[in-house]
């Protein structure tokens, strides 16, 4: 017996391939600084946690494939405050944006399909992709320009006869990168004109810096057809336990086909249904205060980048993550080194290379990702760790960085 | 755009697909007793709901991606106490059973290769196979022979060189037969001896009457590296709405394969496994008494069709299922009929056409999969129902039956 060729092309987690280093500098009594991963600190709103100390609900069943019609109509407000008209019969509900994700592609998209997105990319679209038997063709977007969405000129240049959908994640993981409207206005344009599926992940929709304006796939309606919003509670409430998330489109054969998948799956997570619909009702308020914090621990971390020597990094405008570039030769080396032959005051950091998030080979060789997730005092003291492990790495030379992690 | 051709060929449930029907029923006034749907009105353990009320995180954060450890050693106990070893390490937890099946056939099987199963099958598994673009090969089993596992040559007689593995499930749905120590023993044999993979879904393990014993694939250790169980909390803790379900293996490297899957969408849902780990404190009291409700509500649903002229039924002996073959021309158009042309007393049934059930087009046409996930006056009440419904149908003749839901 073997595995199948498709698992065995999967490649592990790029943000989770350095934890067995990290959990021996954990033995060692060194404490690890998290820059790696997107598990916010922030509390999950009380509503949604009420919801589930008051439960009276003798069995807990089965919900309807397509989730809750209550919390479907709920989403169907909220979007109507987002300026997005989705009815509650335009949203299926799923197991967070990653079941959204697969369902969404194994719907619109045959083996040998094509999905062009932007790289860096979220890695999960990559297994994804796989899992379908689709293929990812990316467009570079470039760190000196602040990773800014590419030309439609760019993704036309890569349609082949295969091409299928394109894929923006706004605002960007891994890059923080928000779109503009002139962007997307021009990349919906083409989508139309090409005839193809424009599939937006906005799960990260609310978190838009310095009173930037939020321009989403769902404000041009003359796309309604093309584009598929791809949506989850996991960032928004801080409930990335919960597995909920869905899709919004209006088009209707899309949600009738991937209904297909949802009956197959039963239903949707009843518990986080019920928390996400409560979280509504934390309000603007709860989110404004959210923003606010991650603003105050952007320009933390930012600020700090900034002041180590030969480190480049663009100010992101949403999400909560940066890419910076590192002045180093190999950044998952260097990564790798960081955990298992750095501390500094009894303390490390883990990033993650950002290689793990392009498609093609070699490119963000000298870049990390990281997620400021930690609150700003903690950013502070890894930022210091940070600083002094470039300073040491580039002092010992290249010869020290043969031990790779499998 | 188009959709998918794999999406085009996968079916509507075959559980669900008359649902339109019945809405129209019940908006007309109509009674509809809801045979066709393995929803259980069983009260969830309170330890269960309690975990939820007392619930004191402030962060609904992501658990791992194979599931907390807590749970799974809850499960590793659980299963020694099944006779079947399992340490923590072996299993992953995945949203639900259905999440278990389509990781498996992603993690084991290629595009083109073949899956050996029983038919009357679980339906979802012929989705979860499109989806996987897996081929699943039926062997047939027969309602004459109380559905009986088929014998191990005639698995062997479907064997080519694409097929990879053998799928179970035992106790069965849609029959709910239950598969004796003889019958896995040669079966696991052919596994073992062919090469194969043996899934192994007990979702119904503990679903076993009239003190008859449950033999689980996982009794045989000779077979350790080919098997593979698939479970759900969601029948035997009545909690079908926490989408917490698992496998279990001894071999390392389905579990490996299987972690890729997981870690790229990231976690399962994170409150179900906090009410399953809760659930087991419920113990063998709960469950005694849940099979004591079901084999009454067993007994009222089978003495009752076989008094019912023409009707044959096997007496199962595991899971909540019956397939009974009913004297009429065309189940399919029987159970539509039921819903859109027929009343008694105000009231109509709601079954499963058993055809949906079958891969081989053709087999199971007399047919109809029941429940008995209702009360047993219920039961009683949809019997009377059933009868005057045959009764009817066979008196007003082939002409009426052109109207077919799409």
């Amino acid at each position: 017996m073997r595995l199948s060729s498709r698992i065995d092309e999967i490649a592990y987690s790029p943000i989770r391939k350095l934890t067995p280093l990290a959990d021996k500098a954990k033995e060692r009594g060194v404490k690890v600084y998290h820059l790696n991963i997107g598990q916010p600190d922030i509390h999950t709103p009380e509503c949604g946690l009420e919801s589930l100390r008051r439960i009276d609900r003798k069995v807990l069943e089965y919900s309807p494939s397509d989730g809750f019609l209550s919390l479907r109509r709920r989403l169907s407000e909220y979007y109507s405050g987002c300026g997005m008209t989705y009815s509650p019969q335009e949203i299926v509900v799923t197991a967070g944006a990653s079941e959204a994700l697969m369902f969404l592609f194994l719907t619109c998209l045959d083996p040998g399909d094509e999905i062009i997105t932007v790289e860096p990319t979220y890695a999960n679209y990559l297994t994804f992709a796989q899992t379908a038997g689709v293929r990812i063709v990316p467009v570079e977007s470039d760190i000196r320009r602040g990773f800014a969405l590419p030309s439609p000129e760019e993704f036309e240049s890569r349609i082949t006869p295969r091409t299928r959908a394109v894929l923006i994640c706004n605002p960007n993981n891994p890059s923080g990168s928000l779109y503009s409207r002139e962007e997307l206005s021009a990349l919906v344009d083409m989508v139309r004109r090409r005839g193809l599926y424009l599939f937006a992940d906005e799960v990260y929709r609310e978190f838009v810096y310095d009173g930037a304006e939020f321009i989403s796939a769902g404000h041009f309606p003359e796309a309604a057809e093309n584009v598929v919003i791809v949506d989850s509670f996991s960032k928004r409430f801080s409930e990335c336990g919960i597995r909920v998330g869905c899709i919004a489109t209006r088009n209707a054969a899309v949600c009738a086909g991937m209904m297909k998948l949802c009956q197959a799956r039963l239903s949707p997570p009843l518990l986080g249904q019920i928390v996400a619909e409560a979280s509504f009702d934390a309000g603007r308020e709860y989110v404004d205060s959210v923003i606010r914090e991650y603003s105050a621990r952007r320009d933390v971390l930012v600020d700090g980048l900034r002041s180590i020597p030969g480190v480049f990094v663009p100010k992101p405008m949403g999400a909560f993550y940066v890419i910076a570039e590192v002045p180093v030769d190999d950044a998952e080396k260097f990564c790798s080194w960081c955990l298992s032959d750095f501390e500094h005051e009894g303390a490390t950091v883990m990033m993650a290379p950002a290689s793990g998030f392009y498609v093609t080979p070699g490119l963000g060789r000298r870049q990390v990702r990281m997620a400021y997730v930690l609150n700003a005092d903690d950013l502070r003291s890894a930022l210091r760790v940070l600083s002094a492990a470039i300073t040491a790495y580039r002092g010992i030379g290249p010869h020290a960085f043969c031990g790779m992690p499998q």
